[in-house]
């Protein structure tokens, strides 16, 4: 059996990523396709709308057949960390592909670009790393220095200024050192950041989303997801509410008001004196969109700001990320039983321990991803007439056959 | 002008706080009584059961001319530093003499029992060392100890099993330091402890918040505290809900979920393994009460956990904590016009600083109790329609003219 793999978050799961699973399978020739899904907190730095357990349901039912957890160290991370510990867990669990959404569906442009900045990668460093220090935010940064390497392309490169070509690209440089081949399928219809609902049955996760918080009304979303999806949102909408920032703030109102500045510089990215900010915005603001209005500056992008905030909420800590590096075992959520199937002939082979029940491991990585998720229920839960506890604990991969 | 001092926390104000302060001024002979109040965290390790504003405005309206802050260093310590601080602050503000109440109104078997362990000081102390040795609780440890060194008193010594005559043990022994004098008057019908509302007009501020909590129904403690105090209840009820553990638990259980058991154990009097048994037992709690059942034993009484949950609740590091010995600021929370007539002939001497506007002031003391101030309103604020923010920040002290 040869398996292909996707890097996704699935916040909701949507017609588009039904296409992309499906068309990944095509492109690469494989039997099964294994999506590596981050779990509690996403890479903008936000957390999930709903729980890793319900969107893996929502992937396996739609054409997914094996998800396996992205660890949080990896899924709060920025490009490069998020795509390189992607890549080595799909490439560990015996992926032969990895398959990306793009505008074109051409993977030579991603290929050509990996090609120029690995041979100018010296001038290319030294220019991002300059251009931090004059203030200017990461992405800025990126994109500046290949602005100044690219006169050096013979061949059509891509447009790094696009987000999601900056993830392309680091799938790609990940997948180089790897062995795994990269490949790209076009994107249909909807942009990532498009907001409305306007195509017939794709819509972005963003406007999916968006349309769950205003209306919270799951009709108006039904026409863009795979029926499973529906039902699955409609299950958690009986027991929780949707979750987004506002959900934690109270939390993680707490638990900035509670800290010194200096305390609140112990974790992953806070530093620079974006800590007195945050004290003194937590003091005076009565939602988190106030909060945000109140430190946000041109000093740092929203996607930033909002990670500093995850790694606070969660308790990530610069001590604790000074501990890992590659990722250390393969998280099993759900299987299909084509899945499955694949699993077994794996097995004997896997290079990284295959983890379907956290109670038997005590890596420290994993030991965070329950933090984190545990921290993500503590939120959802103030909602909740029943609350749930310690649910990774407690809960084996799902087997939808 | 002459002034008595009170040591009290009001949770809520009651017709035997009245009495107290009534009769102080009498046995005294002063003209002003002066109350050290305890301001959001309480010596039980407990959330009060309103603000610190309400409870000021309770007193100044029934007989107290001026309440001052006691820091949370102090309010939530042991007897001995709760002690201490007190008395140092009436001390500082200038009371000649502090008044407390007792079972039988006899200063005498306090100060004999002061002596007595006074004089046999190296015994008394290494028998309490001994017995926590052994796992006795702190209580039971000073309690044996006393029994041993009794056999020497000449002369009737007060009975400190119970909590009440520990504390009055404790204000005799700073008052003896402080050069200022120790009084006591009987304590009227209701026991501390005493849980029904059964006398008359007297009830025990333990029973009149077990009717808050339980009924919710303000006229059930009508006749057991001042009319004002009954119009601040109602004014508080409006806005929000009567404050305890429970209403802090979701935050302080995101608290102990985002913490490794070695962060836990940097927050006072954590340690020994409790930090396991916290964490262990928040993960599988529905409420503060079944996770105080999880974590009880008979190592700890339930006040010394509460104590821990309290200084993890509010970020009371053992770092911060050193930074601390004596009091370093009296903070004005309230005067009535013969207050202010008292603080206008202190202010020259005063040998700390009077503190009427926190912005005026860096004490990092001070700057604590604002954040245990800011604390205990993100808690208060979970039920509040309009939340109140940084009220210590904006709030001088109140006037009851």
């Amino acid at each position: 059996m040869r398996a292909t793999g996707i890097v996704v978050e699935y916040n909701p799961f949507h017609n588009g990523h039904q296409y992309h699973a499906s068309e990944a399978k095509k492109i690469a020739n494989a039997d099964i396709c294994i999506a590596v899904m981050s779990g509690s907190f996403l890479q903008r730095g936000e957390p999930a709308v709903v729980d890793k357990w319900t969107r893996a349901k929502m992937a396996l039912n739609a054409g997914v057949d094996i998800v396996i957890e992205l660890p949080y160290v990896y899924s709060t991370a920025q490009a490069r960390q998020f795509a390189s510990g992607s890549i080595s867990l799909l490439h560990a669990i015996g992926c032969e592909s990895v398959v990306f959404g793009s505008e074109n569906g051409d993977i030579a442009p991603f290929s050509h670009t990996h090609h120029l900045i690995s041979t100018y990668k010296d001038a290319y460093e030294a220019h991002i790393h300059e251009a931090i220090q004059q203030g200017m935010s990461y992405p800025q940064a990126l994109q500046q220095a290949y602005q100044h390497i690219l006169q050096f392309a013979t061949e059509p490169t891509v447009d790094l200024a696009q987000p999601n070509n900056i993830l392309g690209y680091h799938y790609v440089e990940a997948a180089h050192h790897l062995a795994i081949t990269p490949l790209t399928i076009p994107r249909i219809a909807a942009q990532y950041h498009d907001q409305a609902l306007a195509h017939d049955s794709i819509a972005s996760a963003t406007a999916i989303r968006k349309a769950l918080f205003e209306t919270n009304d799951l009709q108006s979303i039904e026409a863009f997801v795979p029926a499973s999806t529906y039902d699955a949102l409609c299950e958690w909408q009986t027991h929780s509410t949707f979750i987004q920032w506002q959900t934690l703030w109270p939390l993680l109102q707490h638990t900035i008001l509670q800290k010194t500045p200096q305390q609140l510089t112990q974790y992953v990215d806070v530093s620079e004196g974006i800590e007195n900010a945050f004290i003194k915005a937590a003091k005076t603001s009565f939602s988190f969109a106030e909060f945000m209005q109140k430190v946000k500056s041109k000093r740092y992008t929203w996607t930033r700001l909002q990670r500093m905030l995850t790694h606070i909420y969660t308790g990530y800590t610069k001590d604790l990320q000074a501990q890992f590096s590659a990722p250390t075992y393969i998280r099993l959520l759900g299987v299909t039983k084509q899945g499955q199937l694949f699993l077994g002939q794996q097995k004997k082979t896997l290079p990284l321990p295959l983890i379907s029940r956290v109670a038997s491991s005590n890596d420290p990585m994993l030991k965070f991803d329950l933090q984190a998720a545990n921290v993500y229920d503590a939120a959802a839960n103030m909602t909740r007439t029943e609350p749930r506890l310690n649910v990774d604990y407690t809960t084996p991969p799902l087997r939808i056959y």
